[in-house]
């Protein structure tokens, strides 16, 4: 019944996450009438992303194109004998925001979750554990979700550092069960930063 | 902190309608590190939908680009001389998901509410007036929602052929099949009352 362009485009918006059959009827709609070029924004925004955003190869946080390694590693203010691990790029930009961490990061890409066939060799710890050695790190602040995969992917990391001679730690408790990194408020980040313990 | 590209597809995407920031996000994480074309099928197919779907200058339902009217319109077994009046053109859709009206449709393009600014006149009226004079219209069933917009329009409508000889009607409301009494909204359960039947 509907044209079978707007179906193609129902269906394509559909991938995205956590959008149901009738949020992507409702951002078709809107994409379709909408006469300010809010659709064609989003549509160049796609491709420009694809072009011009890419992964730093040390931290795996977002760089532009121009950019060899993220200023988050680069610049000179910032300890390299201390990073702090997160799931997704996205974790690096909510800790940041707390300006009150001055060392770097490390993005894994992910949580170990076997369910879901998310092993640590398809995350970046090799990397990690290269990091460790060459910039002699002193200490890896774990921040990943309080969830099951998160104390997984923590454990994992504590034993996988366990014979040497680095602090790792992990961000305290203080954050609210189940609440993803991401969602959580600067302050609440501020404390689980401060009061982080060995583990 | 986020390269420009990013930032520039999440301040894109947070235009949809219901779209916060960090739901804007999630899609953008999602378009960016997919790499099965999810995000060049949702740009392509915005373009396309640009190009390739029009509104039926009879009914204001959704057409492909080369039919000139709506086959809900045109068909020999649509009786034109019954129309549901709908907000938008899903409401079409989720009306024919029924099979059990066999009527022409006539989308409004929206609802009555002087607060956004939308009068009579900015709604696809004027063509209603038009149609029901042409296909000697003898019912409009109305169908739109049960919000305030909802009945100003139904009794707005009502108003404007109150003269004319023709039935207006409107959806029923009362309680959606399957729901727990308990449950029900109290003015969805007055309207039940004072809407009741006898059996």
């Amino acid at each position: 019944m509907l044209p079978k362009a707007l179906l193609e485009l129902i269906s394509a918006i559909s991938a995205l996450p956590g959008v149901g059959a009738r949020t992507a009827e409702r951002y078709a709609y809107f994409i379709y009438q909408n006469d300010t070029g809010a659709g064609e924004k989003i549509a160049e925004a796609i491709k420009s992303v694809k072009i011009n955003v890419k992964i730093c190869p040390k931290t795996f946080a977002f760089i532009d194109r121009e950019e060899k390694v993220s200023r988050l590693y680069d610049d000179p203010g910032r300890d390299k004998k201390t990073i702090v691990i997160v799931a997704d790029p996205f974790d690096v930009i909510a800790i940041e925001k707390t300006s009150s961490y001055k060392g770097t990061y490390h993005v894994l890409g992910g949580l170990i979750s076997p369910i879901d066939g998310i092993t640590p060799d398809s995350l970046n710890i090799a990397s990690l554990k290269k990091r460790v050695k060459e910039d002699n790190v002193k200490e890896l602040i774990i921040a990943t979700n309080a969830s099951v995969e998160g104390e997984t992917t923590a454990h994992y990391i504590s034993r996988l550092f366990s014979a040497e001679k680095l602090k790792v730690t992990r961000l305290a408790q203080g954050l609210p069960i189940g609440l993803d990194i991401g969602y959580a408020d600067q302050i609440t980040l501020s404390k689980a930063l401060e009061g982080r313990r060995t583990i």
